[in-house]
């Protein structure tokens, strides 16, 4: 299943997405969801979480601006989907900036998610080795977490993607790469969050590698298409929408943004 | 009074408006405020709601993103609203997706909004009807569901406006439907929730029923405004803040959106 | 150090700062922090506030949309700023419209915060006397305030700065005015507790009188160029965003938006 026909499948069952993702994040992650062409509905509380997620076609989960209560109904979802057999992202945001948050990004891993995504200074500290991340920013390169990401793939059984400039995504065997995006990415907050979300959406239609890198190659796209038009973030972010938007799978795939080995 | 001179008196008097929403909208929701001319404040703590709502000209509670301790403040609060006689709209999200979140709403219900807005599926099911609704988006016609508007305008004693493509408001036995918007309005998340604020800062300054109507027209003629500037949902969402901004009183009833029976 | 080698040293070190911001500003703030060049995190879980704040360069606390978990959280925050040496800005958003909201902000203010931001009214307040605040909107001239203003930093200790579209700033001794802004600014939420952030971030790049004034003075002169192109509010917030991100050092001196007695 190549990205433009992973699209096309979004826009065909416009999929009803279950988002568990942070404050920062809510509104802009609705509307790259709702752009691509998915259904986005954010529910958190613990006492209906575990009856919703059955009724949305994947579930993601992000730990930005965790909070006790949001820690116990995230792993009321995810066990959830697991129950239900539904595909489930995990977004371990910054896990590493104290011991509670993350144990908890622990226990949702052993929950095993069907991808997890993460910029390479979580994805290298999931792996057990102290990177050079600050804050929810990265500081390290992905090249330098491919390895990780293999190992954390093979160990966690999930797709991991290692995001950046260019993102690295592996099933611990298979492997692909994808370019595009823009600078001013980073100078917009949230959108990596956003990419959790959108990945979620792809995964309730193709299975989970095609899903993540097509949820990579149209990120990819967009944001090349947003950085010809934009002169700064502001401008960036209404381009890159109507670029989600506006983009057809044949383009998508004609983009060629993804190489796989 | 007439839409037009609705929003001649929003102007001009500029009401703080006390808004219970969800994370999702909260921002979209109170530059939708600003821009037509109001003064939104969102407070949600139980320890100060009930102090803060007969400040405010209006109150407007959507349950959205519902948890627990919202839910007490928000029951709270509309309880406050009404010893103080103050207008308040409920906007009961998505509240089929669980028999707690559907208990909260009647909940709510009981304490006698003044002004209900919901989808159609929203209202279908809150008459007792289930509906195609999924997650937080409509999967049923507006015109389906004027019957059960009516009939729950009645039974309540609200004005019940089920909004969509074309909107209905009824207070059981007058009815009004506005035309305008743009098919781009349901790719841009939380407008919806935004326009149970907007309600609720007419409804600070007109009667209930003229409040509705007058709401749903600059909703309407700002959507019809924006959708011929915009290339996608993007673009839309400031040129839509825009057109809340520009739209003078007169142009709005020359507009004539709104129709009545 | 003038406003421009403020900006200088911010693009330089892009400093973390740890932000404590309300729900309705959380994505502009990030926003406008990313595209003045620094780097923001919000964080607010009791479980982990105090670990994170040695961390960063700054802690930003803003009550806007106070509740008792995040009161806790914000208290001990500040307390951890205060024992790692670190600045931090209090911004009491509304403060005097409940008893419970007033106690928080008075708690805080006796941990002695770097700088407080704050409109007119709820600087008059701070300081005891009962303005026109309504909301979260100040119903008071910024001149009206430079008293209390004065006042409250010789009480408290900090640097405040009382904000509107003649921004007045004060240790108690010195003072400086900052014009520049838009009148569209009132009308896009959330930009004062943006400013508040912004704030933050220079605050950990220069000493907290020479950063307040440039972070006012960035804001004034990215809001008299977004106001330039922008048509109404909803324009407004893209250009002010590329207006932050393009403006260079030496035209924020050039600019000469500072006056100093």
């Amino acid at each position: 299943m190549t990205p433009g026909q992973a699209l096309q499948a979004l826009r065909d069952q416009s999929p009803l997405v279950h988002c568990m993702t942070n404050y920062v994040a809510m509104n802009i992650a609705a509307n790259v969801a709702l752009a691509a062409g998915a259904s986005p509905a954010m529910v958190h509380a613990e006492e209906e979480v575990a009856e919703f997620v059955p009724m949305a076609g994947a579930l993601t989960i992000n730990i930005g601006t965790l909070s006790a209560p949001w820690a116990r109904a995230m792993l009321k979802a995810a066990g959830a989907a697991k129950a239900a057999g539904k595909p489930w992202v995990l977004d371990p945001v910054a896990h590493f900036i104290s011991p509670w948050r993350g144990r908890i990004a622990r226990e949702l891993l052993a929950l095993r998610p069907t991808i997890l995504r993460g910029n390479a200074s979580e994805i290298l500290a999931l792996n057990g080795k102290s990177g050079a991340g600050r804050g929810v920013d990265s500081g390290d390169e992905v090249a330098a977490a491919e390895d990780a990401a293999r190992a954390l793939a093979r160990r966690s059984g999930a797709i991991v993607a290692a995001t950046g400039p260019t993102d690295f995504v592996t099933d611990g065997a298979r492997a692909a790469r994808i370019s595009g995006g823009s600078p001013l990415m980073p100078r917009v907050t949230a959108l990596g969050c956003s990419l959790t979300v959108l990945t979620g959406a792809f995964a309730a239609v193709a299975p989970p590698f095609e899903a993540t890198v097509a949820a990579l190659a149209l990120f990819g796209e967009a944001g090349r298409r947003a950085e010809a038009e934009a002169r700064g973030p502001g401008g960036f972010q209404p381009a890159f929408l109507d670029a989600l938007f506006r983009i057809a799978p044949e383009e998508l795939d004609a983009a060629g943004l993804a190489t796989w080995s």
